[in-house]
């Protein structure tokens, strides 16, 4: 008999949280209670999973002694207030939103590092990065065995959901009345985002550098278990309501055998590779799918070393539900 | 007296025939008569130049003995259908569109490498490079004298005007039809262009490198002719109407000073900084204007000789047009 195991979602009303209960379902993780939690205004509506309406609880009231696995899937403050209960009472944690340091959590990507769970101890608790990391770093673990990576430049223009459904919903509203010849006044974002690109998706530090493009860059030399890799990161904000592009160029230590390469994304079972004669984008391949799509791979012009890839991935789902999930399966596998 | 001569606009119809004529009277360009030609259908058609109706005239049956200086702004085709006639007529040419090699006609940006005329020789012919060189050349000219740049790696995030007013027209027309929730028949462009991003720009070698890409590369060399500078390029299409985006990262033979670059920048007449507090974008700062809009300027997360750099420009106006007017009046200047 399979064993099943008491899941309680923090954050379920959220755009990652209803994607992390569509992949429960469709994965058939093994689940006995399913606890799905909110706080404020969103608990008491109700969801669907298993083709049943589940009732959303308050997470301020929530005995985490009730679940065995618990997903943060809300804001990072959240996950702040919240994770320690969950942790003293033996949970095993996912954190979808970096709210621990990777000393007590650890940066995994199910289709990267799998193997660094193995370091894990009681309680485990664990981190599934940021969108546009996971999506980078599935690619450079097909590409590990062939090139020996020493910098990555990467240019993520983020989906608009990246910050959740406002995020999506401002978008439209902007659309809208500027194709209705309206006056904007920007909500959310702090200026027009539709039919523009804004070069920044958070606040820079005294280095100028954004939030999640610190993430990015640490959680890369983690995953990948390269602390001595380069990574330059911009973030930018561009108006697509779902997924993220990335443009990526690798700068490695041999020259690049090309043709290696495009073999090894072509078999590997962890991305789409779209062949020299198309590209993928977000929409149509990418989103509502659970890998990256990686296209348009080609060498330097001058530099027989580097290589230029773009990939088109589900922020939502591959990038945060999907990776979460599979790292659930495998704490259980493992652990639980 | 002010000497003044005849100048000829072909393309004068088009997006940046418009923004060359609109700048020519800004710019009180020295024109005794100014000849507007297009070919096919947009002849006959008027456009105003001075407060005055002008007539367009046919291309196809111009006397260019009656011009002196050409502006070539249509497409590469028409251009070298035509440039031959014009030289042959004596005319001094400047080519918008990169139709005639290097040899023949160099690249010029008029804020980046304009001493480089005095190595030209009658008949005058000169090339205004791509409007995303134009604005790279443009930011890098400035900070030559502060950083050895030995590579620059681009993501082009480029306005659907780079396709002309068709290219507007098209994404107005899907951006409609999509928030309408009817169904999408992509036209111009290969797929949906509207809330979307377009991985490539137009038809890539056997190496994967599109035309643009390599025009960026050979340009950017050119122009700040350093022949040994390594530069990756991604042009990509996005869903704005105006203005290309450019996400730049420069790898230097040295660690960079930050302050003295910023300091450059701040005093620069040939584009305009935007502090840290703030960031350029293309809706609201540089389109319209004749200068590339800088910011996010900062250094490298692990890497003391990067700099990064976001760009915003104007592709129609700064790009084309505007460094376009500036070669006619610097060869006036010099030779005519």
């Amino acid at each position: 008999m399979t064993r099943t195991f008491d899941v309680a979602v923090v954050g379920a009303t959220g755009s990652v949280g209803e994607a992390l209960l569509q992949l429960l379902e469709e994965r058939e993780f093994p689940v006995a209670t399913l606890h799905l939690l909110a706080s404020g205004e969103s608990a008491g509506t109700s969801l669907s999973f298993r083709g049943k309406s589940r009732r959303v609880g308050a997470l301020e009231s929530f005995d985490f002694a009730s679940a065995r696995l618990v997903f943060f899937a809300a804001a990072e403050s959240v996950t702040r207030a919240h994770v320690g209960a969950a942790r003293a009472a033996g949970c095993a944690v996912i954190d979808l939103t970096a709210a621990l340091p990777s000393q007590q959590a650890p940066r995994l990507v199910a289709d990267a590092n799998p193997e660094q769970l193995s370091a894990l101890s009681s309680p485990y608790c664990v981190t599934s990065p940021s969108a546009p990391s996971v999506a980078v770093a599935t690619v450079l673990a097909v590409l590990r065995p062939y090139i020996e990576v020493q910098r990555a430049t990467i240019t993520a223009c983020m989906a608009v959901s990246s910050r959740g459904r406002k995020g999506v919903t401002e978008l439209a509203r902007q659309t809208t009345e500027l194709l209705n010849a309206r006056a904007l006044e920007p909500r959310l974002f702090d200026r027009q985002i539709a039919f523009n690109l804004l070069a920044q998706v958070d606040t820079p530090d005294a280095s100028g550098h954004g939030v999640l493009e610190k993430r990015l860059a640490g959680e890369l030399k983690e995953v990948l278990a390269a602390p001595q890799l380069r990574v330059s990161a911009t973030c930018v904000q561009v108006p697509v309501f779902y997924g993220d592009s990335i443009s990526l160029s690798l700068q490695c230590r041999d020259a690049v055998d090309l043709e290696r390469v495009c073999a090894a994304l072509r078999t590997a079972s962890t991305l789409e590779y779209v062949e020299a004669d198309d590209y993928p984008t977000v929409v149509g391949d990418a989103v509502g799918q659970d890998v990256p799509y990686v296209g348009r791979v080609r060498g330097g012009q001058d530099d027989l070393a580097e290589l230029n890839l773009w990939i088109a991935s589900d922020n939502v789902r591959k990038g945060a539900a999907s990776n979460a999930v599979q790292l659930g399966e495998l704490l259980i596998k493992h652990y639980l």
